[in-house]
């Protein structure tokens, strides 16, 4: 038996990459988990409690979602600036399935996607099975190349851009103000897609939020997906989707399709525990201790890192990119020197279609406990001077 | 912006059939819903509030699932004849992923597909996606009909065969043991994938229960999909899916791709619920109540259908297939008579991929209320009359 042809594009993603092999002595700044310690376990075992109360909690329920929980996570993303309302709001599997529905919906095989690069992992895996035509936007300090952008489209037929505009994943970088305007001005232009994912939106340290892509969106044409993974709990697989009536339809019914429905339970549950907490206290606190971890980072990188690597300075969210001298090979790097020395990274080989990032790599600060992070850098810098020489004597 | 191609098969896939518009005084035999009554809400309570004391339950966990859960289920599966350990077991959003992402794994655009007919709605609304060449095997009182199926094979090429053996949707037909072993003989033969659905196996009601067609599996084509949506909550969106080591790698990359994993919060309840209770002596249960149900439902039906409809005799599962007279539109039958008489029914129309079987519908005895089960089918009767006789007036 032969398996179908997208398949061999997903297993390649490197998906695994993501979960090194156990080694209790390891610090990972490898995946991105949230800091475990910041789960409101009480409050979400009261919210279940009360949830499961209710025995229509226990039945089919629809594919749109539990529509209090669409109106509570509606009402949130109206505070960040997207003027919707339940009706316009679909519960999704995390983020992930919303990005796995918006490429089922678009994307024939060949179709144009532009993604940036580098980009997230799970993105391209959920992409590629859908076999796009790639092509590359250069991540820059202020968010995808518009440029280069600009130049693609007017070459190629795109069907849909794949960007995170804040606090991206994995550089960290926030798309400005000025880019946000540009891009959905350029989507209209070309008749493209935009999908907007935004799970680290509501995690900024410090500067000013910007509004969503959404907000500019004047044609229908922008899909946002939010996430509880980041800012919750990530087992409660909660995400959800705004876009405009046609395409909504379509999501809908390739939800249906792909799982009949999310968990009524947990949904009900995360329903109860958003009408009894103080939300915006909690991402408050979730910022508090983030940052802190962030800049014990920063500070044990700009002091330990060799002098040929690079890092961005984000403003949010959970990553930071960094960037190896020309020629480096990060994930030989990793395999033959990091993992030795006990400490993990994503290398950036697999965080781009055209594997154009491998002298890179992502860093996270979240996931690590506070006392770890200055220890693994200093393990990291270590290794990577070990390495750089190791790579420069070949 | 263009939707993809596949977009159009989904949508009409007619999965909204399956709910119809609110109206209080329905009586409704269409939905394949368990009945709420049978939830064991104290015991999911118990075990959800365990399981949440354990902060790793909050966490990402991996998109093979929990392996305690795993093992559990695996043994279950073992305890009925599939030698399996949790190894081959991966956790799915219900059964219905687990098509999804079989028909992922196989399905090339064209690709040859054998479908029962009839048979199940969401199935089709899944294969819909990735643009199967579908081929009908009719449904005979044993199973799947053998001849017409090797027909189909010897003079097409066909990848993949979707059955559900064991009280199959809609008809309740149980595939006999002899055409279990064929099927499986004709798909080693033809170099075919054999989809085995097993939602409804544990509710047998009568007779002797017939091996899985997994146990007859020599080559590892055949993929079994479980589901605790029947047998204990849908809204836990728990299904499994069993396979041989190359489908299983294949099958979790996709799963990592289409939504990083199940929510490892529910899977930590469903396994400290299986471990708590007595689940064979809560399916004894089950079986007890809806057989009850079934019996109400049957006895009903011979006693007020029109002479000209004929209904099949499930041993078992939630359904039973009414066949009206050659010429009798269902759907519209549904439209014009039955809606507005307050009782429902799946019309066939959109059971077979070909819709060959409008004069038929879908009859649960599972979800309503056993005092509603003969008023409703008095309902449906003389609507039937009624519309039979509108129908030949024509």
């Amino acid at each position: 038996m032969k398996f179908a042809k997208r398949v061999a594009g997903t297993q390649n993603a490197g998906l695994n990459d993501l979960y090194t092999a156990p080694d209790p002595q390891q610090i990972s700044f490898a995946g991105g988990y949230p800091d475990p310690a910041m789960f409101p376990q009480k409050a979400l075992q009261v919210a279940m409690g009360e949830a499961m109360t209710n025995r229509a909690a226990f039945q089919y329920a629809d594919s749109w979602g539990f529509r209090p929980l669409r109106d509570q996570l509606a009402a949130m993303m109206a505070a960040d600036g997207i003027k919707t309302s339940g009706e316009h709001l679909i519960i999704t599997q995390g983020a992930q399935q919303g990005i796995d529905l918006t490429a089922r919906l678009m994307l024939n095989p060949g179709d144009g996607l532009v993604v940036e690069a580098p980009t997230y992992l799970g993105a391209l895996a959920a992409f590629n099975q859908y076999e796009p035509t790639y092509y590359e936007a250069p991540m820059q300090a202020d968010g995808m190349d518009l440029v280069a952008l600009k130049k693609i489209l007017m070459t190629h037929q795109v069907k849909m851009i794949y960007t995170v505009p804040d606090f991206q994943n994995p550089t960290g970088a926030v798309m400005s103000l000025e880019k946000r305007r540009a891009l959905v001005r350029l989507a209209n232009q070309f008749d493209v897609l935009i999908l907007e994912d935004g799970p680290y939106r509501f995690l900024r340290y410090e500067g000013t939020t910007l509004p969503p892509v959404k907000v500019f969106d004047t044609e229908g044409r922008v899909v946002f997906l939010g996430s509880m993974s980041k800012i919750l709990s990530p087992s409660l697989r909660l995400g959800w989707l705004i876009a405009d009536p046609e395409i909504m339809a379509g999501i809908e019914a390739l939800k249906g399709a792909a799982d009949v429905e999310s968990s009524a339970l947990i949904q009900r549950a995360v329903s109860q525990y958003l009408s009894r907490v103080d939300f915006p206290a909690h991402l408050a606190q979730l910022r508090k201790t983030y940052r802190q971890k962030r800049d014990v980072m920063l500070d044990a990188l700009h002091c330990h890192l060799p002098a040929d690597f690079t890092i961005t300075d984000p403003q949010g969210g959970f990553f930071l990119w960094l960037q190896g001298p020309k020629g480096l090979d990060m994930t030989a790097l990793q395999r033959e020197v990091l993992l030795p020395a006990h400490v993990s990274v994503v290398a950036g080989r697999n965080l781009s279609p055209a594997h154009s990032m491998v002298s890179g790599a992502r860093l996270t600060f979240a996931a690590p406990a506070i006392g770890d992070i200055e220890p693994g850098v200093q393990r990291l810098a270590a290794a990577l001077s070990q390495g750089a020489r190791q790579v420069q004597a070949r």
